[in-house]
Order: C-alpha cells, then sequence, then structure tokens
C-alpha cells in the first residue's frame, strides 16, 4: 500500500511536516554507506589507532565468529556471557586499575546503565551542559533531580552540588568531550564530589586508547582510576576499533549494574567476534605503548596548519580537532566538497552540537601520515566556504 | 585503594544495602560465563532457529570482519555506514513487505529509537502493561503522556485512545510477550489504531524468524506489515543468531528516525560481522522456510509434556515456554539443578516478569531433537521444587 492513501495513511504525516522544516534549515541527513575499500583519506572516524582493519584485531574478530558462533545469543545474564566477555572485563579492569569491569553491548547502553543505576529517585545528578546524548538520555530515565551546570566549570559543579536536596549525588561528565575534543576539570570535578560526598561518573569513550599512559585513559590520567567513588565508561568501538562499550570501576558497582542495570539486563550480550576484537587490540594497545602518541602527534599537527590557516580550530587535547562553520548548510557543503577531492570529514550540526555551532569534525588517527595530514589541510583550507577564517 | 576506607569509600556504601536487601528476597545475579562448547543442552538461549553456530552464518561473520574491518568506526551517520548495513535493510525489507528498514546496534536501541522518535511531548502513548524493558525506556524518554492499560486488552487501549488529551497517538506492543510467549491481539489492536488516528508500534522480537509465512513475523502474519501506520521493530541476535535491531515501516518514519531517533544519531554503527550474519541467516531462512515451523513443533511438544505433568505452563504462541515457580529461590534452584543434569534453562525473576511471578522459561529452538525435548521435561520433572505441579 502506498503511504499516501488509504487506511491509517494519514497518521504519519506530521513527520513530513517535520522533515519540511529540518530540509529548511539545512538539518536534513542522509546515510552514505561506504565500501570496503575506500580511495578517501578518513578524518571522520573514531578508529583513534587505526586497529578496525589491523589484522591481529579483524582475525581476532573472525576466529572467534567461528569459534563462539555469531551472537551471545541472549541476555548476559542468562546465556550471553561467554568467557571472552570474562576475560576481556578482566583485562580491561586490570589495565585501567580498576576492581571490576562489566562489558555492554554499546557505549551507549553503558552509559544509560551507569547513570540510571548508580542515580534514582533518591539522588541528585549535577552534570555538564554537554554531557553525550547517552549520558543526556541516562539522565532523563534516572528519575533524579538533574541539575546541568555551565560546560567545564567546577564551580558551577560545586555550587549544585552544595545547594542539592537529596543526600545521594551523582556528578556525571564526558572526559573528551566529542564535538570540539577539549577536556573536562577531572581532578577539580573529583575535589569537588569528595568535599560534598558525590560520585563522580566520566564517560571516557574519547580519552581511553588516546591519553594516560599507555592509553590508559583521561581518567586514568588524572590520577583517579581506581578510585572507590569513581566510576569511568568507554567504548570498544573508538580506539579499540570494535563494538561495544563497558564501566569500569569499584566491584560493588559492576555487581550493582549487573543487578540492576536495565540496558544490561534487557539487551542480548555482545557478539563474541566484537568481545574478541575489543580483547586483541587491547594487546596491541599494551605491545605498542607509543600509539596514542601518535594521535596527539597528528592531532597537533592538524590543528597547528588550520589554526595558521586561520580557521576557527579548537585546540586538541586528544584525537579530535573541531573546525567552525558559518552555518549548517555551509558545513554539509563544505564537507562534500572535502569528500569530492578525496578527504572524508566529519559535518556536526545540531542536534549534535550543544552550542548550535555547526562544525567540521576531524580525528587524527595514529596511521595518519604527516603528509595525509598536510593533505588534509590543504583539500579542508581550498574548500572552505567563505567566513570559515577569521 | 580498597573500597571500604579512604576519601570517598563511604560514597557507595547504600550499594552494599540495596544488594543485602536483593539477597534476602532471592533476587541476586551472578554471571556465569560459558565455554565455547558446552555439553548442556540449552533450553535458554534466544538463538531460536540454531543460527548462530550454523557455518553459514558464523562463516559470513568471520569474512566480513577480515573484509571490512571490526568495527563501524563511527556513528551510521559518519562513518559507520556501509554497504552491508544497506544490503541488509533492502532485503529485510524486502522480505517483511514493508518500504524500507533501519538497522540500529541493538534491538534495545532500536525500540527507544523508534518510541522516542515517533511521540514525543505532543503525543499520546498507549502500551500494553507488559512491554519489553526497552520499549518502557522509550516511554519513559518520549515525555509523550503514557496510559499503561491490562495486558492483551484491546478495549482498553481503545478507551485509553478515546481520552487521550493529545492529538497525535502511537500503541505500543510487543507481539509475543518475552515472558510468557503470549500473542499480542495485533489485528484488533490496528483496529482500535484506526479507528482512533492512531500509529501502530510493534516489537516482533520474539514473532520474527518464528511466526508467518517463511518466518515473516507475527506483524506479517495478521497482515499488516506493509500498513501506511504501522512500525514494527526486531532484533537480529535472536532468530538472525547475531546482534543487532532493526525498524521497518513506511520510508518516512525510516527517514525521520535518521534525522531524530538519538539512539542511531549518537551510537556505533553496528560492527560490519554482526550486519553480515544477519544478512546470511536472512538467507538461511529464505532458503528453509520450514525452520519456524520446527520451533513451533518443539514448543508444542514441550508445553503438552509438561502441562499433562501438572506444571503451570503457557501454552505457546511462539518459542517461548513458561513454567511458573513457587518462589524466586526456587527458581533459582530449580535452573541450577536442571544444569546440574545437564539441562540449561533460563531463570526469570523480578524485575524481569511484569507480574512478579518467578518463573522457568524454556526456548523451543528448531534444531532440537524430540528426544533432546524429551530429556528436557525428564529432567525439569525431576527437579520440581514442591509446590510446582498442582
Amino acid at each position: 500500500m502506498d503511504a499516501s492513501e488509504g487506511a491509517g495513511a494519514q497518521v504519519f504525516d506530521w513527520l513530513d511536516a517535520e522533515a519540511g522544516r529540518r530540509a529548511e534549515t539545512g538539518l536534513s541527513r542522509r546515510l552514505q554507506p561506504r565500501s570496503p575499500v575506500s580511495p578517501e583519506l578518513d578524518l571522520a572516524g573514531n578508529d583513534y589507532l587505526g586497529l578496525a582493519r589491523d589484522k591481529r584485531v579483524a582475525g581476532a574478530a573472525a576466529a572467534a565468529a567461528l569459534r563462539w558462533g555469531a551472537g551471545a545469543t541472549g541476555s548476559r545474564l542468562v546465556t550471553g556471557s561467554t568467557e571472552l566477555h570474562a576475560e576481556l572485563e578482566h583485562e580491561l579492569a586490570r589495565f585501567c586499575g580498576t576492581q571490576s569491569a562489566l562489558v555492554f553491548s554499546s557505549g551507549f547502553t553503558a552509559n544509560l546503565g551507569a547513570v540510571t543505576a548508580l542515580s534514582g529517585q533518591e539522588s541528585a545528578i549535577v552534570t555538564d551542559r554537554y554531557i553525550h546524548a547517552s549520558l543526556i538520555e541516562g539522565c532523563r530515565l534516572s528519575r533524579a533531580d538533574i541539575a546541568a551546570v555551565a560546560h567545564g566549570d567546577p564551580a558551577a559543579v560545586k555550587h549544585a552540588l552544595s545547594t542539592r536536596r537529596k543526600s545521594r549525588a551523582l556528578v556525571v561528565t564526558d572526559s573528551v568531550f566529542s564535538v570540539d575534543g577539549d577536556l573536562a576539570p577531572l581532578a577539580e570535578l573529583s575535589a569537588a564530589c569528595r568535599a560534598h560526598g558525590a560520585a563522580l561518573l566520566v564517560d571516557d569513550a574519547h580519552g581511553f586508547g588516546v591519553l594516560g599512559e599507555g592509553g590508559r585513559g583521561a581518567v586514568h590520567a588524572a590520577g583517579l582510576s581506581g578510585e572507590p567513588d569513581v566510576v569511568t565508561t568507554i567504548t570498544l568501538s573508538k580506539s579499540l576499533g570494535a563494538q561495544g562499550g563497558a564501566v569500569l570501576g569499584p566491584r560493588r558497582v559492576i555487581r550493582h549494574l549487573v543487578d540492576t542495570a536495565r540496558s544490561f539486563i534487557f539487551d542480548t550480550g555482545l557478539a563474541p567476534s566484537s568481545a574478541a576484537a575489543a580483547l586483541a587490540a587491547l594487546g596491541v594497545l599494551k605491545a605498542e605503548p607509543g600509539l596514542p602518541g601518535r594521535v596527539l602527534d597528528n592531532a597537533a599537527r592538524l590543528y597547528g596548519q588550520l589554526s595558521d590557516a586561520g580557521f576557527a580550530v579548537t585546540e586538541p587535547q586528544a584525537a579530535v580537532v573541531s573546525v567552525r562553520a558559518p552555518s549548517p548548510e555551509d558545513a554539509v557543503a563544505w564537507a562534500a566538497r572535502c569528500a569530492e577531492q578525496g578527504v572524508r570529514v566529519g559535518c556536526f550540526r545540531p542536534p549534535s552540537v550543544p552550542d548550535g555551532v555547526s562544525r567540521l569534525r576531524l580525528t587524527a588517527r595514529a596511521d595518519l601520515t604527516e603528509s595525509e595530514v598536510d593533505t588534509a589541510v590543504k583539500v579542508i583550507s581550498a574548500t572552505a566556504p567563505r567566513g570559515a577564517t577569521s
């Protein structure tokens, strides 16, 4: 049946009206399926260490699919926990110096689970205003009192903690913010938590594998890994090149998640192939502790050249380098022109940018060569819209 | 640092108190990692068609990991859409007779995305009280007016629709309810939606691959697939043996999800290996249209023998056969005794059971032999707690 006529045909008419409004403001999106081998230079993906296609990592995924089957076959609480999941959890905790870890099917569900299970109606949550969407969804689900304070502002967090109405409190932040790649003041946030009896939950999705000793992440770099009042979430789909997410923290936190986190209990376990890939990638990271530094070097090179060229670009604290565009339409057209010239860059527009400013979002992978970085800068400069440079 | 002393050490003390309460009421959970090859007879997993370990399916997963890499490397909107995802979406839509389909990283995130994007503050949602947790989380996130009505009661749905305060409305239900395996009255629900200008969203996680012509699912069986006011969600992790979820429906619905569903936009794409596995499993299902019938035969055999033995068992409408236990503790001990005797069964306790009644939950896979079903019944009977039979 055609969607425009017959019984029930008008029910979704409102979607077309909304689509029209998005089209007018440059906020329509289109999926662009890629081929397995692309001639494009990729500065858009989050495969920070270039491990997704590493033979040791992809090979481990392939071997695990054959040995364990294609899926986990059930919730982690029924048939979905394999020895692979347990080994991955053990190794992640050991690497980061936490008591325990729990693997979820995505970073998104890990964040949902951690925020909801560690707060609740009896709790206050204080968040940085720019936290990731999955943390925001967790806050919305939590039934806690929510205070979303100014970006990167420990004093505002202190104030919110000291004026809260609930005795229990959880402070929630990204370590590296996904849009601009700036770093949260983790040490100050932890001090604020300590002073006010709050727990600290840090999403280290963009720090793990890139920051800290050997890529142990921003929480480890801040000396907070293993602390009894700190919980970290990471993804297995960025530096580890696989899929999935994990929560790291005190043993009693992880036990609590197993018993209560709805996005853990009511979800099929991570596919064995993805767990095996993450485990293999962690092994590569341990064997090659210089990899994270290459990411930072490439980010610094990108930043230096783009800011020299006059672009409004954020100083990178990790892999993400963000370049402001005059408008959503400009950002889309700019990214499209880069792609035409062989360079794939990310294009972030509302609602993916907390401040409403559209951007090109570049990621400095470890396996980019200096000449590839230079090529990317040349293409970005040559295709820039009017108003992108100062 | 030990979690019991030092700065910040008391912050999570409340978790221990909650853990204590759960232990007292038999509601503690423990992960039990399994090995790749288990001598146990599995009546717990959701691999309904026995395809997770099928060589065609696991082989496709392995080949895809080597060809595409271990991860999707980004959001579906950035670098995370591959030709594999597009092909899977095309084939799922074609198989089920819908205009379009969209693959998510899990059934959980597919449900979150579908419910939130198709409702909102301007909307009423009417749900069956026993819907899956992921749909409930979607409702909580939606900001819609929510009416959760009696289980399996189209009249209650009609009443809620006719007394709603918002003009827009979405009716949300499972097709096959995950705990008891009973079927929603889809035709009546659709009629109620038509009469009251509402859309119908059906989670067909337990129907797809098991019910309908060649396993096209409960929505297809009810003649509702392809209707302009019906949206279906499925998982790739049950009958298709892989990981992931999908939303199927009118083209404009899928476009709307791409533009607005936060659990789609802000999540890394499904791993290529899982997409390939699901695609291969769909191919097997098409080539062997008798597979779903074998599930139903095994479920009927399980049901017949267990009800003859006097157990309180639900008449199965799909793969799930549920046996009531006198208490949560009894259910756990019963399942443990079954495992000792070589039969793995699911054990569902609060909060995984909407009515608070604990159960053994059995799944009748297509690849169980009659003698395996008979063995399972023998073990379940021999290990039953006092009070399990009438």
